[in-house]
């Protein structure tokens, strides 16, 4: 009965593991969820209020599909002031998350047998999304400045049908690494002489920990090849599902009316509820809060790692971002580490899942910033415990 | 650079209308909006409070794909109490609105060149969804107490790869009907000799306004046939973006995992309210005070019409929902019409954006949920003025 795309549906490893987590007393490194302790409930609860008492109407009735103008405004001016992009509020759409916006590029550019370019290792949300367009994955060396240009260029020299360049140069999921400057300069100059589209997944920008802020591939996009996607689930909440396009006019009216075809619209309550929060509150002093926490437990998280991972184990240090990737001798297989760290109440997403094509099973992803530095002191230890049975 | 299927997206006429008709003064008979003066703003805004003091954290955080599971159990209640359909919580996944439901049935079952049937006319916002996986489309026609049965026992004996029938069988959109019993029973019997997806659209069926209510297709669904959507669009508010699909569990595995890689999970903040207002209100009476409201401007609006619209203006008087159904002489075209009852003032949707194969450009939908009473009375006799210039 089902169609010929659903071969490749597949739930999500981490939402399976998310599922087991939920028994008390789990200790998980694995989701990628914020810490719930600083949401703003406060301010929420104030805007939330406002919202009902002054634009009730509005704010529980049908709106445009690209979204709610101030919102936008709002979004764009942020685009310039954060990601040095400067755009209109006429390029950007409010879609149900940045999970939405990798899902529309799919429809938007995927014909059965395109390639997608990936970072290796990469956003599993994305292969999902991606996958039932039915494109063929190609993944791109990366190392620790990112992805590795001159592997990229000669994919693109001999590759047919590259059609789309899916990246997270900031922070990225898994590995928790930035892009240096060079290869974000470097990148935009290779892409700009193909025919392809580069969506630049940016949900994590904004947490940073150390160092300064990079332009996006975005602010460097002289092409309009650069679909960015935008979210606040990490440096607001994420129980809104609430993100953004921003892209070219000409590709943002497609995104729109394909979001069109999709859910009509994001929820206009949702939306408004932070414009209004935006407007009424000092986000910025919200995102700052939310950075010295995740970055002590970084810190701690690290240093324990330091002192309790066998040597063989190998971890980035993420200057920003939710996570940090560790890499196991090669003969250690983390879905085993998985199954008998469950046993002792401890949770990680096994790094095989960020491959497309599969491979690499002995690396994993922990987050740091949903467990308190209790759990990271008395978790960590314990998961150590557990690698060490397997070298 | 766009995929194949890209061919196919349109925007949504009613959608550019509906831009049209923000100019002040504009008396829109055009959407399908309700009333917002019946939203239970306060309600809401207490609910919003409550949830926000008392589940704040799990409220503003991620969820389950699947959807916040309190909700889904009130869910599956009302299935059984209002559309008599019995099933478990498991069976029931939210959505964003209800139009995702509808893509997520094209993306779960059509291939390309597969055949979609639909009542002629039929709701265009399911066109757009399905459009993008490339169907072929296949009107049946239909009278006063449906899809006529006769047509569709042709159609299935002579027509390949039938995948999908799509019906909205209570107050359909845009010709207000609904199904008799006797068509329901018949539609059941027949496509069970058939390896078909049903998905019965149930946005409006709780807006009766006279007369009983009648058994879903879900409910009479012997071979878990039905893919059942429902909707808080109508009975409470749009803003919040929650629907629902209710399916066998082995097809609700598809449509979560389906959802997922769409848009991760819907609003955990909009299901939390929905979920304690219905909790600590009475949606029952909600629904009763719309029905109130819209029943009467449905017979003010008939009432009108009848003095005010040519003998010839053929249209149906429905029983519920927010439609109805204007056919004018074969030779009136409904667009012209539109473009100089714009310039009065008073805008709807033409009927031929309801036949997905074109054509029948002489009939016209009519909104009555979102004016007042006094509205109607000024716009209709306006339009009818527009109309009598065609004829």
């Amino acid at each position: 009965m089902f169609a010929e795309r659903t071969r490749h549906l597949n739930g999500s490893d981490i939402r399976a593991i998310l599922k087991m987590t939920e028994q008390p007393g789990m200790i998980s490194f694995a989701g990628g969820m914020p810490a719930p302790e600083l949401f703003p409930i406060e301010e929420i609860q104030e805007v939330s209020q406002h919202v009902l008492k002054h634009h009730g109407k509005q704010a529980l009735q049908y709106t445009i599909t690209e979204g709610f103008l101030p919102l936008r405004e709002q979004i764009a001016q942020r685009m310039q002031v954060k990601f040095d992009k400067a755009c209109s509020p006429q390029q950007i759409l409010i879609t149900s998350g940045s999970q939405q916006g990798i899902e529309l590029s799919g429809k938007l550019f995927l014909d059965e047998g395109d390639v997608v370019l990936c970072e290796s290792p990469s956003f599993l949300g994305a292969f999902q999304a991606f996958r039932l367009y039915n494109p063929r994955f190609i993944e791109v060396p990366t190392d620790d400045q990112g992805m590795v240009m001159e592997e990229l260029t000669r994919i693109l020299e001999t590759t047919d049908r590259v059609k789309l360049l899916y990246v997270i140069p900031d922070f990225q999921n898994p590995t928790g690494r930035s892009w240096s400057l060079a290869r974000r300069k470097e990148l935009m100059e290779i892409v700009s002489h193909y025919e392809i589209v580069v969506v630049e997944d940016n949900p994590y920008g904004e947490l940073i920990y150390e160092g300064d802020s990079l332009p996006s591939l975005a602010s460097l996009d002289q092409k309009d090849q650069v679909v960015f996607l935008g979210s606040f689930s990490k440096i607001l909440c994420p129980g809104f599902r609430v993100g953004w396009v921003c892209a070219s006019p000409q590709w943002l009216e497609k995104y729109v009316m394909a979001k069109q075809a999709a859910d009509t619209h994001t929820s206009t309550f949702c939306q408004q509820v932070i414009h209004s929060y935006l407007e009424r509150y000092d986000l910025e002093q919200n995102v700052s809060k939310i950075k010295d926490v995740y970055r002590k437990r970084r810190n701690i998280m690290l240093d324990v790692m330091d002192r309790e991972f066998p040597e063989t184990a190998l971890f980035s240090k993420p200057g920003g971002g939710l996570f940090i990737w560790v890499e196991l001798p090669a003969f250690v297989n983390t879905r085993e580490v998985l199954a008998k760290s469950l046993e002792k109440g401890i949770a990680f997403v096994p790094g095989g899942s960020f491959y497309p094509n599969g491979g690499h099973e002995h690396a994993m992803r922990l987050n740091f910033s949903n467990m308190s530095e209790d759990k990271i002191i008395e978790g960590i230890p314990r998961l150590a415990a557990v690698i060490r049975t397997f070298i």
